[in-house]
């Protein structure tokens, strides 16, 4: 029997190609228990995962036929089969965190296969510390980033001591959680309603189609792009890179502090100064300043949680990439971050939706409009903050050491960074093309030294 | 500036899908030089990488655009990225075939990047009797199976102490050789050719599509297809099984000369009882016998070599999978290659290939006519004998201790056979869909029990 599938989850399916691998993933690092190495840990696996029943959502397929008039709906795999889905892998020598990188990026560029339920986990043995890694993919049409993110963290709990945890596929029951909400950055709901929003109204193509052309070509309207051409705002090819490290949020914070800025006014200003110094590189930085598209919650902490009616809004940041001063560049993120969020305070839900909604819509109505290669781009980067777990998480004992996320580049967004915190750290996901956008790992330099200069500049 | 392609190679991008990857590939095994490890040959193959140019085969991908009128060409990649295409991989513990073969069916899996030449090299280190591994894939548009595997052996000499020897992608002189042919078997060019005509043929869909289905439907015609229905003529998905193993020719030869039948007839009968056992394991063997399609060379070694013009043969060989026993089913098998190539000699080389291109080419037609869910099947399954280098190879000191090809399974032809020799021994590569060819590691020790029961019923 075919169920219905949600017109988001359709257009993920629609618009997916080899250039266009539409899902996310989230790599996790752990350190084994004390006594036992790497492979135990990978013992612990195969064995939970023998063990384990799978949740209907794991085992349901994405099917479209004659009968369902060419229409995608979900139906149960009912040859379902686990080893297809969890994989073992190893490093090659010497097994460093690059090459951990290396295996994560090539893991991220194949096209999951539609004949089965949409997801892989991949367990990665041998780096040389004698930690565990686990990659984790779905299809964008199955879950969304976040929750993807979530889902991972379903199989961990706070207690070392806990064992016999089932793998995250298991059916269980669960009480429902607030979402925890942090200065700027937004709930794991309220992004998924994001991601939703814009996809709901990328459906709506002809009536918006005019809409936002006028703002593209300035005439305006609803919305006013000005974000300039960039090398990220190219069409993309199907190999990705990912970068990924963590800097300590107490650093960060610091910074905020010094300046009566939020800790994602930081976050936003390393991306910049990271951006600005790796585009100077490429002798390709712009004159005028990037855009970054935030999704930020305007809520905070009063956020309901699971019940829906999130109210969250998608800020276009003015990163100052054109200033050389790291201070400046701080403080004008900090500035476009509240002045985005205060142009939103005096309407309702619903407009701040559906301004937010229109300004993320063109990334998926670009390539439906084919407007691609004609258009500024409406914003040059997605900067999503998602909140992780805040104290230190195990699976059966061996303790979560890192959490990092990798989302999809599109067609003119060639370059995503999400960012996630864990216990004490903040970790930088980046997911580019791996044609378009070389040498990805030195913005992890630039991140790192960004941060160096505007301890500096702040005094912190 | 885009240079032509041929229209065989374009078919082969146009009839690829995610269903249907369309490239070949070759899986090399070698064995330390003495006192080295298998991290010494993979430092060997990373500094060869570094030091060498790229020939321009290596270098061409394919493009095509609205200037060419949407025609697939061949350009140079400007891009060239030698670490894209050259890739370093390790087995999880415990690193036996079992885990080599499993990393071979997921690389075989996946999409090449068509961004880019059609061409990937996998460096696997971790086997834990110490010898190194490498998997070769190639796009069928770039290069054919047979070519691949023939490529893969131009870094190979036999030689132990030769050094310094560059990577197969180095432009170099060579002097053209003619093909080894074995009885039965055919040349390189040969099959090479028999894929060409196939291709050309199916390029005149209109033409031959109302013969194909007057044979298809037992009308009459140039064909009689009589295969029956099996589980290897369905659809297929994505995801394949690689399983692959040798077997002493000295043992195989041994039954072919008790019974007079030549070694590719005793290949062949060795896999009519695998084939018979794995079928009835799964309650799933026809009443009628199952058909191969065999490319032979009818000239053996009179073969011109790369000079063009080789006469060549597909037979539809009887299988008698529905005999129970194995001396008859090799004497079934026998005849049939014979009847089948004795057919063809009456007939002028035009004729013959005309013939055979008309058996082939409903594998390809099958798809573009929509003919795979009522038609009976032309044929089951491919059977392909290729030869390989008969003295020990070695490359810059690493003895090649293994090498099995890996082909493309089609919608309606889920199992491919590629048979290959080396040195003394016989390496079966079997290529499966994952999900409707099931177990496909089973066919190997049936295969092995299968040449057990030859020899008890010749008495070799």
């Amino acid at each position: 029997m075919l169920l219905p599938m949600s017109p988001t989850s359709s257009m993920f399916l629609l618009g997916e190609s080899r250039e266009h691998p539409m899902h996310v993933g989230g790599l996790q690092l752990f350190v084994p228990p004390e006594g036992a190495t790497a492979i135990d840990v990978r013992t612990m696996f195969d064995d939970a995962m023998l063990d384990s029943e799978v949740a209907p959502l794991f085992q349901k397929r994405a099917r479209r036929s004659i009968t369902s008039l060419g229409q995608w709906g979900w139906e149960i795999d009912q040859q379902f089969d686990i080893e297809h889905h969890v994989r073992r892998n190893a490093l090659p020598q010497p097994a460093r965190v690059l090459e951990l990188l290396a295996l994560c990026s090539r893991l991220h560029s194949s096209l999951l296969d539609r004949h089965r339920p949409l997801w892989e986990m991949h367990l990665i043995e041998g780096l040389n510390d004698g930690r565990f890694a686990v990659y984790f993919k779905s299809h964008h049409a199955l879950v969304d980033g976040v929750s993807a993110l979530r889902m991972l963290s379903r199989m961990l709990t706070d207690d070392p001591d806990d064992r016999d945890v089932p793998p995250f596929w298991a059916p269980r029951e669960r009480k429902p959680k607030a979402p925890v909400e942090r200065d700027g950055s937004m709930g794991t709901h309220a992004l998924k309603e994001a991601l939703n929003i814009a996809g709901d109204v990328a459906g709506l193509v002809p009536a918006f189609a005019r809409t936002v052309r006028r703002g593209i070509n300035d005439e305006g309207g609803a919305m006013n792009f000005s974000a300039p051409r960039t090398m990220f705002n190219v069409p993309i090819t199907g190999a990705r890179r990912f970068a990924a490290q963590s800097w300590s949020m107490e650093r960060i914070r610091l910074v905020g502090k010094a300046c009566d800025a939020t800790l994602n006014d930081v976050v936003l200003a390393m991306c910049s100064g990271a951006l600005r110094t790796y585009l100077q590189e490429m002798d390709a930085l712009p004159a005028e300043p990037l855009i970054a598209m935030v999704p930020v919650s305007l809520h905070g902490a009063e956020d309901s949680g699971d019940g829906g009616g999130n109210a969250i809004g998608l800020v276009m940041c003015n990163l100052g990439t054109h200033l050389d001063d790291p201070a400046e560049r701080l403080e004008a993120v900090h500035t476009s971050m509240l002045n985005g969020k205060q142009a939103m305070k005096g309407m309702t839900p619903l407009q701040i939706m559906s301004m937010s909604a229109l300004g993320a819509s063109p990334v998926l109505l670009y390539p439906l409009l084919g407007l691609n290669s004609v258009a500024r781009p409406p914003f040059n980067l997605v900067i999503a903050n998602v909140p992780g777990p805040r104290s230190p998480m195990y699976w059966n004992g061996a303790r979560l050491d890192g959490l990092y996320p990798l989302s999809i580049p599109l067609d003119g967004q060639a370059l995503n960074i999400t960012v996630t915190s864990y216990s004490n750290e903040i970790a930088f996901g980046l997911t580019g093309c791996r044609r378009t956008v070389p040498h990805l790992q030195r913005l992890l330099i630039h991140l790192g030294d960004e941060l160096d200069a505007l301890e500096q500049a702040v005094g912190a």
